[in-house]
């Protein structure tokens, strides 16, 4: 269904996260008037080694390998989530594009596609939303482009997976542990990632909501 | 920069914006415990007519023409926001995908490509994220899939219209009042459909955040 990584590690690969554009943006909201020290202190709750964090008033940019990104953010979220305030969250993970906003092809970046981000469970049921975008021009050695083909493979992967509920218009909603919800888009932007350079997923999760409960 | 529409209404068109795939998700987070009432007023209070509208769990379902949609979202949004509190909101736009998630190609699409939609100004300042997405496999008569190219006019539209701020990573910060951000997105979206079928575009904008005020 995916193409192997052509070499999971190149010996003496010197390509950060960084250079191949590897990363999130994601917002946590809590829907409690004390949210801000909630946030806070999933922010600053969460293990944050061997990553570059910075948080503005509309998201925070996590960079760093795709293991350590996804712990993260599945910490934060959670932290926020623990004390059983509903919570929605929107995850952005991006690769493929290094620059601001330039794009250049980098040499090595699908050797270098990563293996598939494993996460520890959190106990947290988390309802998803979630839109993965394959931004190929010019398709892989003889393959032609087809973003719906690669988003079907993703698809096919998340019902193998069990967190995949059903079709709705624009999105794929899943549903699941919180870590598995995660799991699903994350595998999914990283075997995509296999064969398209520019590869962005979107995630909107909910947790705890009052019509949910 | 963008191309004109071919034919902006085709004469006897029975295309629907639903044949067409053209609405919106949308996902309104109020900081605050009495947020429930406060979303659902917001819901109730913005003008549906025209609209098909389903919410879950997850976000809102807004499908109709592109300038209703976007006045809907825009008042949702507002009306969340008018009491002060903190509000964080994720808007999906999309175009193209007209099924639950197949995508089959719609003759005269391109030809039915909207007028940017017109947003009354609502007083609240937002701060946005922006990304967009032209899924194109194919390229337009005469001319290669690069989107990019695509992006980059997009953002050369939001310069021109004073709501840039800048570049980030993954994203493209916006800022101004709440009607002028949607409207930069949703012309962006609007734009590049019309020489892209599959275009969908997010935004996660911040308003009223107590690191700003």
């Amino acid at each position: 269904m995916f193409p192997s990584p052509t070499t999971s590690s190149l010996p003496g690969s010197t390509l950060t996260p960084q250079d191949l554009g590897v990363g999130a943006r994601f917002t946590v909201a809590v829907m409690d008037s004390d949210f801000a020290t909630i946030i806070l202190e999933a922010l600053n709750g969460a293990d944050a080694v061997g990553l570059e964090i910075y948080t503005d008033p509309v998201s925070t940019l996590v960079r760093g390998d795709e293991q350590r990104v996804l712990e993260y953010v599945a910490a934060v979220i959670a932290g926020a989530a623990r004390g059983g305030h509903h919570v929605s969250a929107t995850v952005l993970l991006s690769r493929g594009c290094p620059g601001e906003v330039s794009c250049a092809t980098t040499p090595g970046l699908l050797d270098e596609a990563a293996t598939v981000p494993v996460l520890t469970p959190t106990g947290l049921r988390a309802t998803a939303h979630w839109a993965l975008y394959p931004l190929d021009d010019t398709g892989s050695p003889g393959e032609s482009p087809d973003h719906m083909r690669d988003i079907y493979a993703a698809i096919d992967y998340a019902k193998d997976r069990g967190t995949y509920v059903r079709g709705e218009h624009y999105v794929t909603m899943l549903e699941g542990d919180l870590a598995e919800v995660l799991g699903t888009v994350a595998a999914g932007w990283v075997l995509v990632g296999r064969s398209v350079q520019h590869v962005a997923t979107h995630i909107t999760l909910s947790i705890a909501s009052p019509t949910e409960v």
